[in-house]
């Protein structure tokens, strides 16, 4: 029998509109992942007698309480007060956190940790504590009244982080099915075509289940098994992987791997290649996206964000009358760009980026207007893309298709759709 | 005495992670700005038996009821029937409703309408029908058991449309209070430090509320009012964020700006000044946030991300012995590669960043070590951060500081903390 988890955000932001609830979401993902089911999420406010009476209710429907938020260290942070007592714990002080404190002041040279500072060190009696690798406040874990609950910190990146580190290993240790998933990343084909194609298969599986998740210009098809043992379920998994690969042909650009950018730089590593960017509209997003992966100083050499017409000059010796006469946005300039950034670091593989992101439109350029260009020993190629939406939108797609067109470029691909 | 509301959100999507609840934040959103408290948010599958539960205690807490999702026709959509029923409504046809459907699938040569389409035009009795402008399926409001019950589409353009264009409209109608806020920006000075700081205050006011939240690497003071109309509320907010300005000094950078780096931006417009910038552990994420400011082109001329050292010599002009003597990540680079930049590009004001954001420490200096300088005509002058956590963290904080640094340089201040 399954067991059945109930997501308590706390915190008044949320009630407020001032964030989405995506805590909930990911713990969702990950509950789901792990086989529990997820029958209600709930949002209460910093608000002691609220927070007491959702997790009343909670107690009547769930077997897994995950909350979420108010571990700071600020008077209006009283989950751990709140849950504790509403489950007949006291608070006690965790020397190893303590430490963590007081560590953490001295390295970073702040004056002596506050009393409030202390606070995030008190933790319910007997607990598991689970320790913030990334950020202060610590979360819990611990059993009481027939349930099992589990306090996680509100920022995103601290509780999705200590979910899947921390959380996902204990919870797992509650069930003895085992889930297997496999994450197969698709880039140049939309939700629709990708579900069109796929229907039959969708529909014949129930174990594997194949599921679909649409990311910004992406696709993510998410194939999960469940068996008695680890080995049982990838059996189960990995022919359906290779059975969707089939069908769906080189727009897969990876498996179990996060994004088009480490797969853009697995393959220049693999395959011992230099690379470097020239941005003008995405004005250096691709770039920090590659740097965001630790270790891309080994293929990553730098980039130019030329952003006014005088830096394409000046920076990357993209002669003046070219802009001239065809405009910054366009596949002349896009071209010089590439080989421009290229000749200049030094790099193997250089892309360039310029097109209109908007809200104004240029040169008589609808926005959305992009010229990716890719520039190798081999020659330089140019994609010329139309993008609809919005400045973010077209900053995000740019990014996306130059970083896959690059890929593709150096694996001899043209590029998708 | 104002109203108190309650968003439940129906759809097994949410607890399963596909989507975050985006419309409960935009009905929050327009909620606060009516002055309309929420306390509950409550996310429940397609079930008819744990709607009605979820419903049952939405009554005890609740004067006004939100729900989001399962207006559509397919056979899981069963918020209308259960929801009605709860209330004790029978469902009716209404008749423009089905005239709309017939006239949408005529205009689009559709096949005629199912009987399932015609579900979508059965309402509650006596209610008043949101009418769905950008998609099928109507809303509907009506009052029963001394509750107000609202029901929107779940698609998230549905519903936020139909929320600010038909719901608030009708929710104006029964509440008389407004609410003001005005957002206060701090960089520098750290969550608790601002609450030491400020605590007789944050105690002292019931109204104007003062409520902080942590952002990463800042801090946001809402002060909020409530009164009987919009000048009478700001009246009553703008007196308390002079106060706090005066007891925080210039730590505050804005006040209802979004970020830094539009605070920046407004300066450098406000100047009349052009600004450059050379990254190197921060790999253009500084490029990126500044550019993705529609309009920033009119101060912002462009970037170099020199991330491999050849690259500082070669775009940037710093002398191979400076980075052999004292190490790429030094302050002599760091005002080298600042000057560099500044000249290259021609810009009045130009920033540099250098540092370890890590995992791996380079040259014998800790992860986190990060030199940032900022050059102009007046010179250049350098910052020694020391950040403890992870890459991530170094590279935000190093794109925060650097941002702030600039704007303090152009401001004649010393850089914060």
């Amino acid at each position: 029998m399954s067991k059945t988890a109930e997501i308590l955000a706390i915190g008044t932001e949320l009630l407020l509109g001032n964030i989405a609830n995506t805590d909930a979401q990911a713990i969702s993902q990950g509950l789901s992942e792990l086989g529990i089911n997820v029958f209600y999420h709930t949002v209460v406010g910093d608000n002691g007698g609220r927070i007491k009476q959702a997790i009343e209710i909670a107690k009547t429907r769930a077997d897994i309480l995950i909350t979420t938020g108010g571990l700071g260290p600020t008077y209006d942070d009283i989950s751990k007060e709140t849950v504790a007592a509403c489950f007949g714990k006291t608070l006690v002080s965790h020397a190893p956190t303590v430490e963590r404190i007081n560590a953490y002041f001295e390295k970073n040279n702040f004056k002596s940790p506050t009393e409030n500072n202390y606070r995030q060190a008190m933790l319910p009696e007997g607990c598991t504590v689970l320790q913030n690798d990334w950020g202060s406040a610590p979360g819990c874990a611990f059993e009481a009244d027939g349930m099992h609950v589990l306090m996680l910190p509100g920022p995103p990146r601290e509780c999705v982080s200590m979910f899947r580190h921390c959380a996902m290993p204990y919870l797992r240790t509650l069930s003895d099915a085992v889930l297997v998933s496999r994450n197969i990343r698709i880039f140049g084909m939309g939700e629709s075509a990708v579900e069109d194609k796929l229907f039959d298969l969708m529909t014949k599986y129930q174990n594997p289940t194949v599921a679909p998740y649409a990311k910004e210009g992406e696709v993510m098809l998410r194939v999960t098994a469940k068996a008695g043992s680890e080995a049982e379920a990838a059996a189960m998994v990995d022919p359906v992987v290779e059975e969707i690969r089939g069908i769906l042909g080189d727009v897969v650009y990876g498996v179990d791997i996060e994004s088009l950018e480490e797969a853009l730089f697995a393959l220049l590593r693999e395959k011992g290649l230099t690379f470097a960017a020239a941005e003008s509209c995405t004005g250096g997003m691709l770039s920090s996206r590659l740097t965001d992966l630790a270790g891309v100083s080994e293929v990553f050499l730098g980039s130019v964000v030329a952003y006014a017409n005088a830096a394409k000059t000046r920076l990357l010796g993209v002669p003046e009358a070219l802009i001239a006469k065809h405009g910054a946005v366009s596949e002349p300039v896009a071209k010089a760009m590439a080989e421009g950034v290229r000749e200049r670091f030094g790099a193997d593989i250089a892309v360039a980026i310029t097109g209109v992101a908007g809200p104004a439109a240029s040169e008589e350029k609808p926005v959305g207007t992009v010229f990716i260009a890719v520039a190798s020993a081999e020659g330089t190629t140019v994609y010329h893309q139309r993008e609809g939406a919005g400045r973010y939108r077209v900053r995000i797609s740019s990014t996306n298709r130059a970083l896959d067109f690059a890929r593709r470029h150096i694996l001899g691909l043209e590029a998708a759709r």
